[in-house]
Order: C-alpha cells, then structure tokens, then sequence
C-alpha cells in the first residue's frame, strides 16, 4: 500500500483552513492593490545556479533540488546531478523577473508576489517545508517613498486583517556598519558581529561581549559596541547620528526619520532599533520587521536590496521589499478563533437513493436555481444515518435541508 | 552575470496576464463552490513511490525528480538519488489526501483543486513544464448523480466564462472494453486497441485497420472493432446497447442515458462517443472529454476512478472527477480579446521629487483616504520625461492623475 501521509514537514490543507487561508490572502491583496501594486507570478522553479549565486545565505543550505533529465543525466557527473531547484524566496525569482521582463513593466514597478517557497529545514512546529511568503517590493525607486510605502501597506494589511498590538522595528545597515567600524572591528568581521548584536534583548549585554570574545574577537571593540548601542537604545535616533557623525551620512537617519513619522499610527507602534540585523546578505540600506505583542517571532520582515538587480542586469537598480510570513499570520488569526466569513446562504437537497432519474432532474434544476441566485446549493443522496448526515450538512454551514423522497415530494428539514 | 530567463518551458507572468488568470480562476470557483464543492490544497511535491506507482501513463516519464539531502544522499545508490517529485496531476494526490484525512472529511467528499502541475515535456507551442490545472472530484459516490454533477458543474463554468460551442463527449471504459470483446481481442492487447481506435476521426477507418494490423493484431477483429464503432456512432446509445448485450451490463448504457439526459442544454451539445478513449491506466467507468468548436484539442477531460483509493486505504472507495486544462481556456480567453475586468476606479497622484517630507506625508494622507473609498491609489515621483509617465500611467488603467508641484500645490492632469 502506498503511504497516506505528506512528504515530511509538508502540509494538506483542509477546506476550512484552505477558505480562511485565501480569505486572509484576498484581503493583503485587496489592500496592496489599493496601492498601485499589481501582483505577478514567477515558475517555482528557478535555475540551480541562480538560487545558490549567495544572495540566500543559510537558506542556500536548504533548497530542494531537481536532477537533471534523460542524456543530461547520463553524462553528469556526481556533483554536476542537478539543474534546477524550488525557490526558497520569492526575493531572488523577483529580481530575475525584473530583469527579464522590465521592457513591459513601469519604470518604477510595485510587484505583489504570493507563492509557495521550499526549505528543507528540521520540521518543528510551525516550521514547514512548503509554505506560504506573501511580498511586495517597488524596483525602480531609489529615495525613501518606496520604505514610507511598503510599511505602510503593509502596516495597513495587517490592521486589516484584525491584528492589533504589533511594533515594527526600523534600522539600516549602514547604521549597523557604522556601529561596527566606530567600535573598531575590523569589515571582515561585521557578520559575526551584527549576528552577536542581534541577540542583544536575548543575552543581555555581557552575552553579547562574551560572544564576541569567543570568536577571537578584542573584547575592547565588543564593549565600545554594547555600550554605543545601548546609548542609541535609550536615547533615539538624534543620538544615533551624533555618536556616529563621520561614520554614517546624516541622510541615512533623516530617511529614518521621515520613514517613521509618515507611518506614525495609534494602531501599532513604529521605532528605530539599532540591534535589528535581519539575516539575509543582500541588504544594503533600511531593514525592518513586525513583531506581534506576545508572539516572539516576527511576522513580517524586509529591506532595500540595490545591488541585486546588478546581479541579473548589466546595471543596478534600485529596490526595497517587505515580505509577510503568511503561515504565522493565518497560525496567529487561527488560535484567535477566526473562521472564514460566509457569505453565501447554504442550502442542501438530500434525495432518497430510489429516486429515479426524472426527479434527480427536477432537483438539479431547483438546485441551478438557488445557484443563479447566488447561493450554494447541494444535492446529497440519503445514507441510512440520516442524523449523521444532517449533522455533517449542518456542520458545513448547511441551514436550509430539503429532504425528496422516492415520490419526488419536497419537505423542509427543521 | 546570472541568466535571466525562466528555466526551459517556465514562464514570468505579467501583471496584466495574471489578474485575467485569477479572474478566470475566480470565476470557476464561484461555480463550483455553489455546487457545494470545498477547495483543497495539497503539497506541491509528493513520495516518489506514490508518483511512480504506475497511476499516471506516460506522465511518470515525465516526472521532475528532487535529490535526497544530506546524510541520506551520501548513503544512496546511483538508482536511488531521489526520494521526492513535483506532482505531474492532481488526482494521485487528492487520492492521498483523501487517504490521509476522511476522517476530517464528509462521507461524499467534494473537492475543488487549483494548483500548479509539473511534466518534464519537450516544451512547444502551448506545452508548459508547469502548468495549472482546475480540478472537481467527487469521492464516495457510486451512483452516476456524481458525473451527472461533475459536467454540469463544468459547462457551468466553461459558459459563464463567456466559452461557448463547445460539445461534450462521453463514453465508458466498460463499453470501450466490451467493444474489443466483442470484436474477438484478447484481454493484454485492450490497451492498444484503444490507442488505435481513440485515432478514428483522425485518421479513419482504414488507418485503424492498419494499424492494428501493424501491431501484430487479427484484421478479423480489426474490421469487426471498426464495424461496430461506426454501427454505433451513427445509430447511438440504444443500438450500442444492443450491439454489447451480454457484454457489457445494460445500467452502463441507462447511467449513460441518464447522465446526457440531466445535461442537455441549449448552449452546449453533450453526445455518446464510443471512440473516446482518455489517456490515463487509472479510469474504471465513464470518461468524458469537452472540445471547443474551432480549437482542436480537448479543454477539459475526466472519469470515473473507482480502484485508486485503493491503493492509499485498505478498502476502495468510488472516485470520479473533470479537470479543466486551464492553460488551454486561458489562451483561448486571451486569444478572442478578453480582458480583467477593472471594478475599483485608479487615482494616482505625481509628486515632484523636490517635495519635502511633509508634503509627502499630506499626499501620503491623501492617498489613504481614496484607498479607504475602495479605490486604487499609486503615489508615484515625477520623473523628467512626464509625457511618458503619463503614457505608463493611463496604460495601467489611471484615470485620475493629480500633479503635486514642490510648494505642494495640487493639481489635475487634463
């Protein structure tokens, strides 16, 4: 017998959860396009070469590869058995489209992309092999309106979606290289240093020394650095800029600034926080992310990536993204207690199993009736447990049961 | 430089192509979801064992493969590389799901599926490496209420997408056997008779003959096969019947008769076929087949599958379902003009990029307020060529443009 179950750390969808789930997607949709984003659709399949050209950081450690076909196979060797592999972002397929197909896309493109992504990570809860990213990013626009919009949008879609109680936290990596270079390490550290400052509201600041020290690094530099990001953390964005005078343009934390105060809002909070990293190698300028009050992990995360397009295009182009973490927003919305709204009335026709084929036709012609007007219409066929049946009908959402019985005769159920 | 294209046989979307799909896609499932249908969603990828368990023809030729990882791809054998694939349908999964999950499902389970397929086929003019297919199955109906259900649901859908002259074609694997029965063929060669007769209205009665007789196979039987195809593709069901009595049980014709009575329509002609054969090892009962007038090839095909639930459950369970090549309806759509339809109005308002922050944030506020209307609202930076913006704007359906000079001073665009 063949096994039941999914491939490990994938899903089956069932139709309650599968309603919800594109209830949530149809909304984010509804509020991006308001905005002037129009959505588009990449293959889930990109060439091997293109996932693993280090733009994915650990997430390259992860992807799905596809074996070469047929004579392609025959004559690859051991290391050279894969073309093709699934997206583990929707970043780097976007990029590659741009670049593609710019000459019919606006000069500054807003790009909605909802698509499945694939990691082979270690299945643990709520961490799945397939799963759901949901993005938008402007390409083309290189001051700060694309960060203003995309937090915006974004912001506004999760309001939409009925979450409250969330903080998006804003920095830039040219902040967080200042920080790093004012504190004396050396460029060729940097990761390892912004990976140790990352955990600084986990480890506390000794954690954070202690780290750093661990990986060979001047415990000197490590304390200059706890002790700037700790001033900027209590002190703001004004002090942020003083301290890093020299190191870091004045302009990046004026874009800050006007990146917060056009999204000031009394639904959520929005701050600078100087230890915010975000993991991927491609961001060059302002990184943000969403966390919800009370669940740790962020739920939303994103940045400007300028160099990427360089990648695929003998020029840069400037671009900003913001991606929400679909699986944790519909797992949030689902232990609140959400269900799917209805919308349609439901009606159901149980007819008895000896029912000929002349009244099985006058039931389908009532049930296309109820359908033009817009409604859902069911025909069943009676099972000796009718209360069961009534019981699942009603379980469905099924309100109005018209029970016909051998004779063609119509009554309601009550 | 990385390439920019897609892989082989994949494709970009673009924006315009896309809201015509989901409109297309949407439209669909309003039809079947009024015919109580419930959508499912399963992985994209499945057990390599479920895919090539002999369900899927020819396409398990055609399957992309995904090398094993880390430890367990270090143990394997050149023959064993691969433990997962992209599925190359939607029934084998649903038959899995189904397995996997009718204990969360109602006793007739109706299922809706929208999903991207993947077949490793030479690409050529209208043939994708992925590809989305439109699926309704019904699962725990024995009775032929569930092909009944199954075509109107689909001409339902295929007419309210404006589709129309389109005939459905209707046979049943049990007829198709009784004819090589009839005709003196032996059990093995059944396979390939049908092959031969599904090329009838292609290639005549003659190159059936031949070709038969090509393949080994008695001319007697040849001619007695084609004989009684054309007996009953001129005089119909009832002499079918007649021809096949003590072959092939009469409720096979009756079910027949039954199911083209219910769906006898005006917009659409529905008509016996005893030539129609379908590809597929895994159909036990009707099959069924819609062409469009005009277009060759089939937009849609199904069948009755009563012996795969078999092989995920340690009992058989009856299963039917219709797919709509939505590729095919799609380029068909595209191809006589149509468009998305446009529901919300487009404002967009162009900033002179001198503007400072505060004006921004007036137009941003703006901007709020037409998208809190239900509108569209794009906020895009004037760039030097305006005559061209202007041209990309009222392209992508902006019909209201306001003009934001640097002193902040609004105005409309004429």
């Amino acid at each position: 017998m063949l096994s039941k179950t999914p491939p490990k750390g994938m899903r089956d969808i069932l139709p309650a959860d599968l309603e919800l789930r594109q209830q949530i997607l149809n909304t984010v949709r509804g509020v991006y396009t308001s905005y002037g984003f129009t959505e588009i659709e990449t293959p889930c399949v990109e060439d091997i070469k293109t996932l693993t050209s280090k733009q994915g950081g650990d997430n390259e450690k992860l992807i799905f590869k596809i074996l070469k076909r047929g004579e392609k196979l025959e004559n690859a060797s051991q290391d050279q058995l894969c073309d093709l592999g699934l997206r583990y972002d929707l970043t780097v397929p976007l990029s590659r489209y741009y670049a593609n197909n710019n000459g019919n896309l606006p000069n500054v493109f807003k790009a909605i992309q909802i698509g499945n992504v694939w990691r082979a990570e270690r299945p643990q809860k709520g961490r799945f092999r397939q799963f759901v990213q949901c993005d938008i990013d402007i390409i083309g626009e290189e001051s700060c309106m694309a960060e203003m919009e995309l937090i915006s949008a974004t912001t506004t879609a999760l309001a939409k979606l009925g979450l409250n109680g969330f903080t998006v936290k804003i920095n830039d990596r040219k902040i967080l290289k200042g920080l790093a270079q004012k504190a004396g390490f050396a460029e060729e550290n940097f990761d390892n240093v912004f990976i140790a400052l990352d955990k600084l509201d986990k480890i506390g600041s000794e954690g954070v020394v202690n780290e750093l020290v661990a990986e060979g690094m001047d415990s000197t530099n490590a304390q200059t650095l706890i002790s700037l990001a700790n001033d900027i953390s209590q002190q703001g964005l004004q002090k942020a800029k003083e301290l890093l005078d020299g190191v870091v343009d004045a302009k990046v934390f004026d874009d800050l600034a006007t990146i917060i105060g056009v999204n000031q809002n009394d639904n959520f909070k929005i701050k600078f926080d100087c230890t915010l990293v975000r993991g991927m190698n491609y961001y060059t300028g302002p990184i943000f992310e969403i966390a919800v009050d009370g669940f740790g992990v962020s739920v939303a995360g994103g940045g400007r990536y300028d160099n990427m397009l360089g990648r695929f295009l003998n020029r840069n182009v400037p671009a900003c993204g913001f991606s929400i973490g679909f699986e944790r927003i519909f797992t949030i919305l689902a232990e609140q207690g959400k269900k799917a709204d209805q919308t349609r009335k439901k009606v159901a026709y149980v007819v008895d199993g000896r029912c000929n084929a002349q009244i099985i036709a006058d039931v389908f012609a009532k049930a296309k009736q109820v359908r033009e007007q817009g409604d859902i219409c069911l025909v069943a066929k009676r099972i000796k447990n009718f209360g069961y049946l009534l019981e699942q009908l009603r379980t469905q959402g099924y309100t109005q049961i018209w029970q016909v019985n051998e004779r063609g005769e119509v009554r309601i159920t009550d």
